[in-house]
């Protein structure tokens, strides 16, 4: 029972009204092809007038933390029509839902300041999963993907380091073409290449590394990406040997870079031990500020990136490492901690009689009738406990006692007092149309990361989180009894 | 190092030429908004005329068997163009052939005469996600997807069966309208609601049940379907208890169905241990079958989901279940076994020049140079090895001793005398144009079932597998060695 960050219910809404619903004729056609031979022509007919007119969605804001066995979503309409948006719906909370869970995950476990960068496009469901896990990622709490169309769609930061096919294309010096930059104050263009390699000897002798093991195809593609973009030089480290060729070229280039005026903005590694190279890098890097004097080498940003899962991001803490920014993407977007979220779809209440399915699993059964969800809070302001009620129930006040049944526990009722009560549920989408003003996916980041930081600790934590009790009123206590009563 | 289904070669070879490659104004405007302000003009001016004109691109066919190590597809074209088409490739044929692989490994488990059916679209990664695993699982050698706009696009063969929903929306006989439906043969229609009624007795009384434990919602449902569809009846048993309910009144419906003409076409499970209640349900069906004289009746096929892995299948198999239809959702989408695919696109060649990437890990070393594949089958007519050579040199011929070196394994060459030699890949889009005729699906999807069949037992076996060699040429053995001495 960890919590679960909702996403998707505000797009589903819309497209509820503008996508799903839109039955047209080529449609009408495959349906009459594949539908027995028998089915009416004014089945077909009535298909093409079938819309989302009479359905109202209400909803957890998106990006709100939501606990199992509360509804997230609540959908009434003519029974056909709400049958139809079953699978859409859930197709559409599940995954977007789980991935911005596991991307709020990796930030608790990261911290507040570590840049996390979503780069899983190579590893997900096609190229329409792949947007799905960069806008999701996102709004579970990360800084920037690779993805640059879900950079363009969404609005979301993107980012990216040099690729090791870029570096394996230069094989020496000689490559680099144009070979000067300008320095940053102006004057006469300097030849990097040349400036770079003078560099090179004096931070192998620092480094009492062999120069001739700095690997020059390397420092040539280094030098091309620096005279091409001198703002925002960074190293990637790992195509030869970082200890002997990367860290060397990188630093060689990037002081060359600072001679000119210019600031290198960070190096990468994609394999090895990174905690422990990222130690041997911040040294060296420390011990060139100080050597030639440019103060601010010391904290260049080290990025990692290589299948980087809450594992690691745990061990990086544990030993201390010198990271700055971390690349995740497989284990992010495929989520193989649990890959799928099994939210389903149930019907509560037809012609205004509440229903039931009962089931041998105690956790399967459905709550009956339509509901109200409240979210009652302690005087610490944590929530402690989500409420449902039956919808025509008056909500709890805060400050006054109530009498609730936690699911899951048998026996006498137990008396609560909330210090404050927040009702859960809005509503999104009435007769067809959406009817509240929809938030943009940087508010609903926000709401993401502050509906997380409400949780109490002991709620909040990754493992062994304690259980967080979901409740029913009595009278709705009592009518699940009654229903359970009749299906004996 | 077990096989896998290589997917989605050639729709990436369109792909590259019409979508892709076509940057487009907004596209560079944006991108002029997220690079560096000192980003050249010319560069934004070079993009708007970047496209996929020299281009060409070799595979392996799509649905082919490939291992690890062997080339998937070979991209040559100017180095800027073929680095853009990275991610989009890898994104394209890493999960569609995860997917593909895993529904084989499905296949391979439920043997050639069980149905298979795909209902994963609820837990994939949004409405495309679920496209893509649709697909490829009928590639992998799915019979059916549930996924009805997979059906429309691409021609798969689609299958549902009534949900629990349905069923729940009734209550009493009293809602069915209409209750009559004619006999096949014509005639007078017939009440159906109260001969299923009459024949609900009559089954009670053969399996000793008490008729009113069969919930009477369930039964009008069942009959309310049955006139609707009644060439095409079928009913999920598990709504309310499976032997006293949804069994008898499946077997009242279908009775009277019968007594009319018509034919019921299966039951479905959902719930519970499956492959107990297949053998019971398929007891009472032979039963009824013998009682009221319809042979028919105790073959009607049974289907079952619920949660449905690798592990469940061997169980239905281990236990000689009575199961004739498995539908398989979040196992086969979501790959739990193995969530991603780790494909990877690699720098061979540079203007001529054969590249290595030079890595702590044996396994992840580039093989240098463009590079013909060649499947080596043995008398038998498996295959036994993959060899790479050198584009320029000879094909081997079949009957003819050659010198090999098997990747991984040290020290001299190994001998191979192959009966028969296949060139692995096809040259699918040269210049920018697809210079093939591409596969339909069915085709793509016989390819995969003929390619795993090929295989030898001892290779297609799912738990251990023994391992395929892989192996180069003297020539490429050559080759690497002086690469790797190169960069010591």
């Amino acid at each position: 029972m960890c919590p679960v960050v909702m996403c998707r219910c505000l797009r589903v809404v819309s497209l509820a009204c503008g996508g799903i619903l839109c039955v047209v004729v080529p449609d009408i056609a495959y349906l009459r092809s594949v539908l027995p031979s028998t089915t009416e022509d004014a089945f077909f007919d009535y298909l093409c007038t079938v819309d989302a007119s009479e359905v109202t969605v209400s909803s957890v804001p998106e990006g709100s933390v939501v606990f199992s066995r509360v509804p997230l979503l609540q959908v009434k309409g003519p029974l056909l029509v709400v049958q139809l948006l079953e699978t859409t719906l859930l197709c559409l909370v599940n995954y977007a839902s789980l991935v911005a869970t596991n991307a709020a995950r990796f930030r608790l476990l990261a911290g507040p300041e570590m840049k996390l960068m979503e780069i899983g496009l190579r590893r997900a469901q096609g190229p329409d999963g792949g947007l799905s896990a960069s806008k999701y990622s996102y709004i579970g709490g990360f800084d920037y993907t690779s993805n640059v169309l879900a950079g363009k769609l969404y609005g979301i930061p993107v980012r990216g380091t040099i690729a090791h096919s870029f570096i394996m294309s230069f094989t020496s010096l000689e490559e680099v073409q144009p070979r000067v930059l300008p320095p940053l104050a102006g004057g006469e263009p300097v030849d990097l290449a040349a400036l770079a390699e003078s560099w090179l000897q004096r931070v192998c002798e620092l480094l009492q590394s062999p120069p001739e093991k700095a690997n020059r195809g390397e420092l040539a593609a280094f030098v091309s990406y620096a005279i091409t973009f001198p703002h925002n030089f960074q190293g990637l480290l790992d195509t030869y040997c970082v200890m002997r060729s990367g860290l060397p070229n990188f630093c060689a280039v990037a002081l060359a870079l600072h001679q000119l005026g210019y600031r290198a903005i960070g190096v990468r590694l994609d394999s090895g031990d990174l905690v422990q190279q990222s130690k041997e890098i911040r040294r060296v890097l420390r011990a060139c500020g100080t050597t030639f004097q440019v103060p601010w080498f010391g904290s260049i940003p080290i990025a990692v990136s290589n299948d980087i899962s809450e594992q690691s991001l745990e061990s990086f803490i544990r030993e201390g490492s010198e990271i700055d920014v971390i690349g995740v993407g497989t284990n992010l977007v495929t989520c193989p901690l649990q890959p799928s979220l099994g939210c389903v779809y149930k019907l509560v209440e037809v012609n205004g009689s509440p229903c039931l399915k009962l089931t041998e699993e105690e956790e399967k059964m459905t709550i009956p009738g339509i509901k109200a969800v409240y979210r009652l809070y302690d005087a610490a302001g944590h929530p402690f406990m989500d409420l449902m009620a039956l919808e025509d129930e008056p909500a709890p006040n805060a400050g006054q006692e109530l009498a609730v049944h936690v699911l899951g526990r048998r026996g006498e009722a137990t008396e609560v007092r909330p210090a404050a009560v927040e009702p859960l549920h809005r509503t999104y989408f009435r007769d067809g149309q959406v009817c509240e003003v929809l938030p943009s996916l940087p508010e609903v980041r926000s709401h993401a990361q502050a509906s997380l930081s409400r949780l109490s600790p002991a709620h909040r934590r990754l493992r062994e989180p304690q259980p967080y009790p979901v409740a029913v009123t009595e009278k709705l206590h009592l009518l699940l009894a009654e229903l359970r009563q009749a299906r004996q």
